[in-house]
């Protein structure tokens, strides 16, 4: 684990709360990226060395669509810089974390990824991510 | 807002989660903090700029006993660095965000801190941060 990598948060709208992180942060996001495969679209801000991505659900029986009818808006994941995923999914399983994802699969913002479950986490949904090499 | 300063985690067992994190960091908390004031008992970690804190209630009336009664361990705030808390929190004010404290106080880890409610910023709660000068 390298650093934290963006902290993601589940939002109604994503255009308002675009607006309302770029006045929190001081500036605006840098991009917005659509990620079918999740059904979300996303936003990217700079914080230091990490980001903060706001997520608005694009598929009412995705992951973040099921996360707000739940819990409403508010923090969604912790995700983490990994140099190498494969070999930090090993390690976490066999330290007893329960990985959601026994692959890595494509992210947004050019990156492979992989979840851990919330209930090996003390209720904490953990990301690996790992920037795929240009 | 310099960077993101720390993730604050709700958890049951202090103990317990600093094993469980300390395997997934991949090192050791570098300390424990109680903070008698906010009725909770805290651990640190290190990645990369930032910092993780997990917080344990030892007051059944403080807000993470509150908080952890009902919903359970999980991300609790997110605190972003800030040079000047003052002239941060009159920023944010007035620009419409809601401040928990009309003036920073001294929370742990070496730090005047005031927190933004969370309906003013989609669901999360921010804690800024600014550190106290020896």
């Amino acid at each position: 684990m390298e650093k934290i990598e963006h902290i993601g948060i589940a939002v109604n709208d994503l255009e308002a709360a675009n607006e309302r992180f770029g006045k929190l942060l001081g500036q605006p996001h840098y991009k917005i990226e659509e990620v079918p495969s999740e059904g979300v679209r996303t936003s990217f801000f700079k914080t230091g060395e990490s980001k903060i991505e706001l997520l608005e659900a694009t598929d009412v029986d995705g992951p973040i669509a099921k996360f707000l009818s739940k819990n409403g808006e508010g923090m969604h994941h912790i995700a983490f810089a990994v140099d190498d995923i494969e070999k930090e999914m090993k390690r976490l399983k066999a330290e007893g974390f329960i990985l959601i994802n026994e692959k890595p699969k494509k992210g947004a913002d050019n990156k492979l990824v992989a979840f851990l479950h919330p209930k090996s986490s003390n209720g904490v949904l953990i990301e690996l991510c790992q920037e795929i090499a240009e």
